[in-house]
Order: structure tokens, then sequence, then C-alpha cells
């Protein structure tokens, strides 16, 4: 593959060699993908495609690009979060043929530079998004940019709730399937991505104990059912807060407290919000919260733990520890936020683990190929991915363990059937 | 109320001190059947209606038909299971004005006579099911006794099953709600009401320490990752058998060993099936299991591990306890038996925890309550539990309970709302 | 063996049949004591000797006594807890060869005379003993019955507690094995016994969900480690209360709120003592309780929560279930009583899992071995068991799993030596 | 104080700013040395002594040693071991007061030059040791330079061993206080220090998920019981290897599989080595081992995993990420070694947390004051922490926390005391 250092926007190009080594390392332990990369290298069948991908942009991400590349696709890569990005990879994917517009660090006005500049080089006709930044940018200021489009997908839940708030306004102009949606994305990566990913940046940006802490978790979706379950199996005492009161339920029966913000705000030691809404954490949380504790964010955007409030509360920041920020109120108490409010794992960490990532990523690529093989059928709607691709990415991973599993005897088959009168 | 004694097909009447000390009992334990007892005892909407229920006939299923009796409805009440039903419990529910008829260890002839002789007295206008049986006599051998029937609802995951068979086959001749369905009775019902009482089922019959042993469970759904996470808990290396490949990778990342039932039959001492499907336990399983395994069956119909198979391998069982069976093989080993191979929590025990039930009956009374207002208006089809059911009943949970949640702010609201562009 | 049923005090010699059946049940699942069954009953090593027993009369102590008797010794046995006895096993028991006296629901008196009655048939040799109170009438009422002993054993920690203080004061008459203090004792019937068969007997007796609910444990010793582990694993939150610093900083690191009794009495939904000590719970807090909070004790004496208070504060208790007694406030909340404050997993269950007692009982007998063996060498102390007993019992454990483990190599056991200069 | 930079071997005094930003960070989560730092720097009781101190210099030890030196001692520090000496951390504490010789990296000779320069320089009156090599020289090659100690401490389980063989041979030349054996130590520091560190440096070393895959520990003692639950709280499946029976049966109990490592090394995705022991995995278990084995030591000394035999398998190694070493064998599959098989908390992370060494230390200070005030009493053997130490720690620590426990009343301790005869 040709490199495409000199057609992207990179901080350094001289970053490579250790981005080389960080997608070599992901791609020994993404065996699904590299099934998909030799079967799909042999056939190409995304010869002829491009596509725009704004994704947290690091050694996985760069490895689904690099075998949509292989599969034949001219791949055009950008990030979902200035944070998140990391130079080394972006330069070492562009290096492998990737065309990247990306940095780390970027101002909000570079930011969207990269994606808009991403978008005017691929012209896409397959998009890839995480948040919905790419998909607004094609219903508001670019519109023209999409008039290719087959379809695309998108990763998360956050993003999939502005692709149905758009249906329903009946703005949707193409097909976007909700990759989030797919049994073995958000099982997996919601779940045990991110509940190990966040614990572990917790952990290796503080050096403090997790065991004997009070951990609060906003939010009990799936995020923030991985989030609790990895902090109690690290020895904390979780307290949910959470406003379905379906899933405030569901954990008070798995053992945890459950409790407005207000109280759990004096009690808690760390804090994570996962919840995809905005002021989770806030001005009168602030003003109760216990001297030293943690904050960090695990849901997509900047918003939950509110920093405007965090610096009216505490003036401007003092860095104590790398992606570690100390806030300090009137009263001398400290706050500590990591990775500025960001997505604690990406912005402060590796992101997920890659196994997990080889899980979704699979059912990303599979997505597009069925887009493909499907292209002008699909309506302008968010579609859900079909079970067949879910079978597939989990029966693939099942023999890249070497698990098997038992299937239903022709007289099983035929009892479930026998039901019907 | 007045006694329906006389009118009912009971084992003993003398029997129902003791049923009325269970039903106090579990009454004082189901606060949100409490309050709709009080509320809908004022209004009385179900005045006129009469309710024909099947279902697992002890303290809990009891207190929910005086609930729809104090609510108006004439109640008839037979049971789902032979073994399942408890005398006293029957005798008191008469005693308090409920036509019952069933008893405990009918036999298949005497169990279907309770069946009809319910629907013949009742000739109801709502139906109750658990697991499909008034169903099936109403789609086959007595169809004239559905003629008034406004619908009905169906409690658990096989007679869904069979409710969506019937759908499909364009049969089903009225509307039935899929209560099993619900979030506030799947998630908790059959996850944490199952998990515990089958796993207390089997140490109070066997009084063997879980911890230390291997439990194999059969099938990773609701219920079984009730089963697999309580085994977990007691302290059991817990073995999962799935056909689903999406639930096998689940059953994997949460820890489990996954593989066919042929390696697990080998390895376990305690054995769990909850798949809903037949003979998952088998000839060849029972050839290879260690001496003194355990076997329980936690899912609806006692075909799960096979009976016939199991007398063909060790001869007709020995009772070596109350509700244990042994069975001993030509090479001397044996194999022991809970509760005759039905529903180990409900034949051996006492079923579910009374306030797990107090969500799953709630449900059924405000489902029927919403039948009746919507009475004509709903297709013949397997009808979804309307979500404002769901959060009724978690609402009032959370208040019995004593715990606050938050509450979106109405900015939260506009922010999730500004998603759409 | 010779039937001795009518050298015996026994509540009704024709309830053997069910003790059979349950002792059988049991052998057959204690397999370190079948071997030393086997083994001993081959040589006869305690031909000659007079072991006088009290303890929880169940099968798995019935069946210990018989291994016992089997090895050559006359056993008589009585009860060490007015509840705990069972009349079918004491009269199995009787029937087999050994001479019982005891039975359930002893008065105080009654219970006495039981002892006594042992001691004067026994004139042992040999003192096995659960809580001492055999030991008692030999320091006190009774010293003349002592005057052949060659010692003896001890199996509770409460026991131990009340030698320990006797040796202190330098009145100890005989040497007596701590038998409570060995490794393969109290890290496993504290822990795994005391932890799943409590729990158990909470959830047989009042058919209540642990998950959702607060449990406090009194008390964070092993017996209360195992109670709050096994809790947990049952979806509770629990609340440790423990007097011993250390230990509290333990249960924190162990994911446990800890805080005093009179604050989580009022939040608890269900309460355990296991504390060793007395008036854990009392006046001050039932004052405080919700309504509905279940009591139950897993310590040896029914000191812990204070029945005297109790009664003082809601009178007289009626029985609302079998093994649970209501107590009514003059505010009309109730609390529920298990098992009328005796150790639950034995008053209202049937003990410890066969298994773990299989452990407990090997050292047990291998330590009445030892003292024969060793007879008129030991001071008149409180003894340890010695190291070769535990690794004997933990071998022979591992063996009939069919677990293997790892031996030194002699490089590694001269490695090991090598640090010495 | 005065600052030893010119006075200490360093690496690069130019590194104090980040070692005085992380020496900050933990100072602000040691609340329990905060305390004796100020209640003893107001005293000075260590005026006029010199302490030689040996152990992982990184923030936390930095921070004793400054204490050590708030109470009026003069502080001479090194390191334990090669790789766990952080540099800026050393130029750090050499600014603040304390004499250090030690770098990063060193070789074997610079490490033992490191240890003899800071004996050399200190001429030691109380001695700190971590694993033994101070005392090692103090009894062989530079005897000389023990003379005027008044004892000394150690704190790892593998010195202490090395201790009580010293003590055997009757060669122990001075009083060294056991530490490690201190409750508030080794149930601590141990257990939850070393679980949460150890499992922590593997993922962020690797980015990999710990759920779904088999996690080997060998070894069960303090430290293996907390790398266990710590991997079984993060999704693994925990097999363990162990040589003591009774830890084996324990392992069990607590729901983990047990075998010898020749079959664990077959199934096995992580391993870690926590035994104190050398060549635990070894020639014929790399053999064996699944392609891409991640190899992780958490024992004292780098031998558990024994690095010529998996020299002599896979040659020399690669570094595929920053501590992570690949080994690639003839057939093609790759072992990768963390750390370098040092313990891998330290050498690839940032050692235990915080609040955990809180307490260790708290019992080093407490424990140099305790020799200080017993000198020429103490016998030169290997001496207990007295219970005192602990409790004092202990109830700093729960005041810290503002965690409140119950304390005896005076007719508790009565009753306690009635056992007596």
């Amino acid at each position: 593959m040709q490199s495409k250092v000199s057609a992207s926007t990179l901080r350094d190009p001289g970053l490579a060699p250790s981005g080389h080594q960080k997608i070599d390392w992901v791609r020994a332990h993404m065996p699904i993908l590299n099934q998909l990369e030799k079967e799909l290298g042999a056939t190409r069948p995304f010869a002829g495609q491009r596509v725009a991908m704004s994704i947290h942009l690091e050694a996985k991400t760069a490895y689904m690009a690099l075998v949509f590349a292989a599969a034949g696709a001219e791949v055009f890569l950008t990030g979902s979060n200035p944070l998140s990005t990391q130079d080394d990879v972006a330069a070492a994917a562009a290096e492998r043929g990737v065309t990247v517009h990306a940095w780390h660090g970027a101002t909000a006005e570079e930011y969207t530079e990269h994606l808009v500049r991403t978008l005017q080089a691929a012209r896409p006709t397959l998009l890839l998004d995480d948040g919905g930044d790419l998909t607004y940018l094609l219903h508001t200021s670019h519109k023209e940019l999409g008039e290719g489009l087959i379809g695309g997908s998108e990763e998360t839940s956050t993003g999939v709730q502005r692709l149905r708030a758009m249906e329903a306004e009946g703005v949707l102009r193409f097909p976007m399937v909700a990759v989030n949606h797919a049994r073995m994305k958000h099982l997996f990566d919601n779940r045990y991505g991110t509940g190990q990913s966040t614990m572990e940046s917790i952990m290796r940006n503080t050096n403090l104990s997790i065991a004997g802490k009070r951990v609060v978790v906003a939010g009990y979706g799936w995020c923030g059912k991985g989030v609790a379950m990895r902090a109690r199996g690290l020895g904390a005492r979780v307290i949910v807060c959470e406003v379905d009161p379906v899933l405030a339920n569901e954990a008070l029966m798995d053992g945890f407290d459950v409790m407005p913000m207000i109280r759990a705000a004096a009690l808690g030691d760390i804090f994570v919000t996962v919840t995809g809404c905005e002021k989770v954490i806030r001005r009168e949380h602030f003003a109760v919260m216990r001297d030293g504790a943690i904050l960090a964010n695990a849901g997509h955007f900047d918003v939950e733990i509110y920093k405007p409030d965090l610096e009216a509360w505490g003036g401007k920041p003092v860095r104590v520890r790398p992606n570690v920020d100390a806030y300090t109120g009137a009263d001398g108490r400290r706050l500590y936020l990591i990775g500025e409010g960001r997505l604690a794992n990406l912005a402060a960490g590796d992101g997920h683990p890659a196994e997990v990532m080889d899980l979704s990523f699979a059912v990303q690529i599979l997505t597009h190929l069925w887009l493909l093989e499907n292209r002008g059928k699909l309506e302008k709607r968010v579609v859900q991915v079909p079970a067949e691709i879910d079978a597939r990415v989990a029966e693939t991973r099942l023999r890249a363990l070497g698990v098997e599993i038992d299937r239903l005897t022709p007289e099983q088959e035929q009892y479930i059937k026998s039901w019907q009168v």
C-alpha cells in the first residue's frame, strides 16, 4: 500500500515507528479482524469504495482502517475526540496507506477542520461515524459532500440517540446502521470494554486503591453496568445514580446502593459519569464533595462533569500528575479531574482492550459489506444490524478461542417447533 | 368474601390454617400488591370479570388471586405443574373466596381435569396462564370455553415461545400479553428469582456445599444467568452450556467456562438445566457423569433432564431424602435427581422470593387492567406490556423501599432533544 | 454393633428410620471420614477408650461418632444446644451402638441432665466438646467424672476462648486441643460452612430475596467473613459491625460498609450476629429498626440477639412460620426472629454442609488419635493441632476430589534453604 | 532540610521536579503518615539516629524516608530492585535531605555497589530492609558496618523467610522485626496492594482484556490470594497452582480451579507468579504454552519465571511495547514477558496504591520507634510487631476515613471474662 503521509494532516510523521509497534501489537490480538483481513484481502469487495471514518484514532481503529484498505477501500480517517488521537498511530496509518487528518490536542476549530478535510478528500461512498460529528456535518454545512453516500454506520449509544432524533424529524438523508445496538457490540464493548478500561485509567493515573473506596457510577446502562461491575470487582463499594426507575431497581438487585447524585456527592471517593446526558455532576454537587474526590467521565462528550461549574467552584486547575488536574475550592477542598473530563479511558489511557474492539470492528466491517450488498434497497432510517452478522462474529470468536458449544439436535429443533398447535 | 370451599377441588380443606399463615407471610412482603389491593379494592375495576388462572399454586400466586378478587373479579385458580401445588394454600385460597381446582401430586389425567374444570367453571373473560396449558386447551379441545375472552397474559418464556409459534401460524384466537417480556418481569423474576430459589432448593434438599463444586448450567438466558451468578456467589466454579453463540461469548466474558454438555457432563458435580428445550441432559451424558452428581431442573417442563434415558441407565429410583431420588448405574455410580426433574425451586422448595414475585404480579394485574381498558382494540397477537406499566411498577417499588432517584432537569431534557438537527 | 437404645435417653426410638436415611446420605458425602472408617476400622486404635461427646446432634456428628465406634471406642453422645438435636438421628445413632442422651427442645434442666448422664455413663478417657459445656461440668460440679481423662478437644472459637481463660487462671485440669484453630477446621468450617448454612437457613425459613437487601453482619472473624461473603454472593449490600479495628479495616477493604450497630440497626433488612459476645443487638437497636427486619444468630449461644430486651420491646412472640417468631412493638413495627435466636443454621436448618464437616471431623478423629499416642506427655493446657494433621486431612481431601498439585522439586527445596548465610 | 544531592549517587539530579510532583501526590493520600509526620516532627524521637533503607525507591517510600527525616533521623536510601527505582523520585528525595544511592536499570554490580555505599555512608543505627539484601551484606562481606545497629525491620515475606533461616542457624547478629507479619501489613499490602497493582500493570502494559481470559496464579499466600481475587473481579477464570495442600483446598473452596503448573501451562492466557520460590515456570511449561501467553511475576525476585529457560526456548527477546518483551519459539509461538520478569507492579508500574502503603509504612515507623524504646532489651532474633502498633495504625486509618466502630460495653467485657471458672 502506498504511503499517504503527504496527503495527510499529521502532528509529526516521524512518530510512525512507535505507531507501527502499537498497531502490530493489537493486530496480534484481534483474531476476527485477522480472518476478515485474510478473506476480504483475497476478494477485495470494497474496491472502488471511499470510506470516511471518524473514530478515536488509536491502534485498534487504525488496524480496522487497514483491514478496510486491504479489502479494497480507499480510507480517510479522522478522530472523534481531540484528546483521544494518538499522533504516532496517525503517522503509522498514513505510512500504511490511509489518508489521515487528525492530531492530538486539536482545538475546537482544528478538530472541525479535520472532519471537513476528511469529507472533502473522501467524497465518501461509505461513512463510519463515532458520536455523530461527520453525520452532523453532512446534514448541515456540508450536505453536498454526502451526495454519493450509500450509507453509514454509527458506533456509539450517543450517536444512535442523535440519529434517532433525526429520523423522528424525518431529516435523515441516508441509511445509518446502529452498530452500537448489535448484540456483539453493546453487550461486550460497552460493558466489558468500558468497564475495564475506565477503571484501569483511574488506577494508572492516580495510583490509588480502589478497594475500600466508594465509587459513584452515574448511569446504569450497559456502560454503567460495566463500570459498576469492575469497580466492585476491584473492592469498591458502589453507589449508582440513575434516572430510569427500571434500571435503578436493577442496580439495587445487583447489590448496589442507589440514590440521587446530591446524596452520593457527599459520600463518594471516586465518581464516574456514563449517562450520555449533560451536567450530571454540577455546581450543587461540587459544593458538598469530600476533599480529594476523583472525577472521571466515561460518556462520549465532556459535558457530564460540568467544567464551567467546576471552574466557578475551584478556579483554574493545576496539573498535579499527567492527566490529573486539581481544582481547589475556597474552603481548601481539592477535586481531581481525570483527562479534562473527556472519556477517561481514551483521553487518559489506551482505550478498550483489543479483543473487545475485535468484536465491535468485525461488526463494523461486515455491516459495511452488507450496506454495499444492499445498496439502494435500504430506507433512509436508522437500520438494525442483521442477526446473521452477530452470529457470524460470535462464532468466529469462539473458533478463535478454541471454544466449542452444543448444537441443537434435529429432534430438539423439532421439539421447539412442536409447541405450535 | 364468601368461601368457595364447596365449589372447589381440594386435597383437604382442613389444611387451610397453615395456608393462611403462608399467605399472610407473603402478603407482609409484597408491598406493590398491597398498594394495588388498596387502590383497586376501592374502585373494583374488575367487577363482573371472570379470571381463569393457571399458575404454580403457592402463597404468592394465591395472594395475587386475592388481589384480583379484592379488585372485583371472580377468580378461578388451578395449578401449572402437578408438584408445585401446595394443598394448604389451595384450601386457604378457597376459604377466602377463590374457586380452586388443584392438588399436589396430581396425575396427568387429574391435572388436565383440573384445568378443564377451571375453564368450565369460569367461562373466563380474562386469562392468566403460566406455560400455556390453559391457552392450549382453548385452542384445541375446548375452544368454546374461550368465546367470551377479552384477552390474556402469559407469565413464562416457554409460554411466550408457544404463543409466538401460534401467532406465526395465524391461529391465535385472542390477544395475549407477553408478561414475561416486561422488563420488570424477566429482568428480575427470571434472573434474581430463579437464581436464588434454584440454588436454595439444591442446598436445602442436599445439605451439600456449593463452594468447591463445579456447577454446570445449561442455558444462559436470563434464568441461566441468574443461576450461574448465584452458583458463583456461593463459591462454585461454573460451566455454562449454551447453543446461542452470542450468549456463549457473554458467558465467557462473565468469567465462566463454556463447553458442550458432553464435556461438562464428565466434570460437573451439580447440573442445572434452564433452557426451555428438551433432552438437554440425556443418555450419552449420564454415561460419563461422576459418581454422586446432583441433577436439578429449573426450566418449565420436566423434559430437560430426560428421565426415560435416566431410567434406562439407572433403573427405578430410590428416594434417599425428601425430594431426592437416587439412580444407580450398572457400574455402581449414583446420580441424584431433585424434585423428579420438575422445577426444583417449586417442586422441591417455596418458589421465588416474595419480593421478586411482587414485581411480576404487579405487572400481571396492571396488564389485565390495561386489557380491560383496551377491550376490542387489540389484535389477536402476542402483545407487549406497555412501557408505562414497567415504569409504574418500578417507581412503586422504589417508593416502597424508600429509595429516591434523580429526575432529569428541564435543561437536561432539552439537551437530549437538542441533538436533533 | 450392638444397639444402645435401651441405655439411651431418646425422644422416640421409633424415629430411627429417617435418622438412618440422613446418616447414610451424609456418609456418602464425607470421603475423608470414609477412609478413616476403613483404615481405623481395621486397626481399632480406640479399643478400650470411652469417648464423651457433646456436639450438635445431627447426621454428620452422628456419623463421626460411628467412625469413633468403628475405630474401637465406646461412644457416649449428647447435644450441645437444645434446639439443634434431631430426634430421628439420635434414635438411629443409638440403634447403631452409640449411647445417646439428648432430645430436641430440651429445657435448660433437661439439657444439663443429659450432659451429666453422658459423663456419668462414660467416665470418659477422651472428651470431645463443642462450646465447652462438658468441660465446664468437669471443672465445677462433676470434677470426679474427669479423673480418667487423657485429654480432649474443643470444636468452637467460643469454647477455645473459655479454655484460654481457664488456662490463664491456671485451673485447666487436662490437656485440651483447640481443634477450632486447626487450619483445616477454622479456615473451612467457620467460613464456608457457617457462611452457606446461615444464609440458606434465612432463605428457606423466610422465602425472601437476599438480592436488593441490606444484610448487617455483626462480627468479622472467620465466621463473619463467611456470612458476609455469601450474603454479597447472593446480591445483598452488606454492612459489617466489628469491634476490632484491624478486622474493621479488613472489612472495608473487602468492599463492605463498616459502622456501629446503632447506625446499622436503622438501615438493615436482615441481621446476622456472629461475634461470640452477648447483647450485640439490644434495646437501643430494636428501638430504631425498620419494620419487617429479620434477626438471625450464627454465634454459639443465644445471647447475641438479646431476647429479654426483644421481649421488653415487643412482648411475647407469635410464630408466623416454622422457625420464625414475630415480635410487634407498641408502634406496630414487627421484628422477626429465626430459630429463637439460637444458631440459625442448626436450630432452623441442617447445619453445615457435609463436605465441610468432613474436614473438621477428620481433624477431630486424628487429634484424638494423637492424644492417645501422646498420653501423659502433654501439659494441662490449650494445645495446638499438629501441622501434620492439617496436612494429612488436606491431602486426603485433594485425593478424594481427584485434584493434583505441584510438589517442590529438590532444586526448589534447596533454593529455599539456600537463603541462609 | 538540607539538600543531599552532592552526597548522593543519582542518574540525573535534573529530574527532581517530576519527582517532587509524585511525592506531593502520594503525600496527599497517606493520612496516617501525615499524622506521624506532624506528631514526630514535633518531638523528633529519631534525633541522632542513622537509618539505612533499602526499598523499592518510588514516591511512597521516598515519603516514608522523609517522615523519618522529619522525625529527626539521618536517612540513607537505596533501592531493592534495579528496575523499580524511579530516578526522578530519587533526585527529589536527595533535594529534600535524604542521601540516596540508586538508579534505575542498575547492573548487578552497580546495584550491590549502591547497597554498600549506603551502609558505608550510614553506619546505621537502624536498618529498614526489603528482601534482605542489606541484611545479607551485614552478615557476610560487611559485618563491620553493622556494629552500631540497634536493630532493624524487614518488609517482605521473602525477607522474613531468609531471616528465619538465619535465626534457625543461630547466626542473626541483631534483632529484626518481621514487619511483613504485622496484621496491618500483610493482610492489606500483600493482598489488596499486590492484587490491584499487579493486575493493573498487566492491563496498562498490554491493553488486553482480562475478562474472558484464563489467569494462572502460582502461589496462594496472601499475595496470591490478592491477585486471584482481583483477576476474578476483572472477569477472568482463575487457575491456582499451589504446593501447600491446605492452601490448595482453600483455593478450591474460594471457587478457583487448582492444578499442577504443567496442566495450567497449556490452558492459561496470563500467568502471574507470586510464590517466593524459583523456577516456578520453567522449560517444560514454556514448551506447552499457548501462542500469545502473557507472563508476569509479582514475587520478590526475578527467578520465578525462569529466564534462562525462556531464552533457551525463545532466544533473545524483542521489545514489542514498553515493558513487554516477546520471545518466539522455534514453532512460531510467542510468549510475552512483562518487566523482564521482575515485580510487574514495580518494574512496570507505580507499585502499590498509596493508601495501602500508608498502612505498611506507618507500621514501619512505629516499629522503629519501638526498637529505639526497647534498645538493648530485644534478643537477636526475628521479632514480632507488637499488637499495639497494629491497633494504633488501624484506629488511625479508621479515623482518617471517618469510620466509627462499636466498642465493647463494660458489661460485654465482663461477659467475655466470665467464661472463666
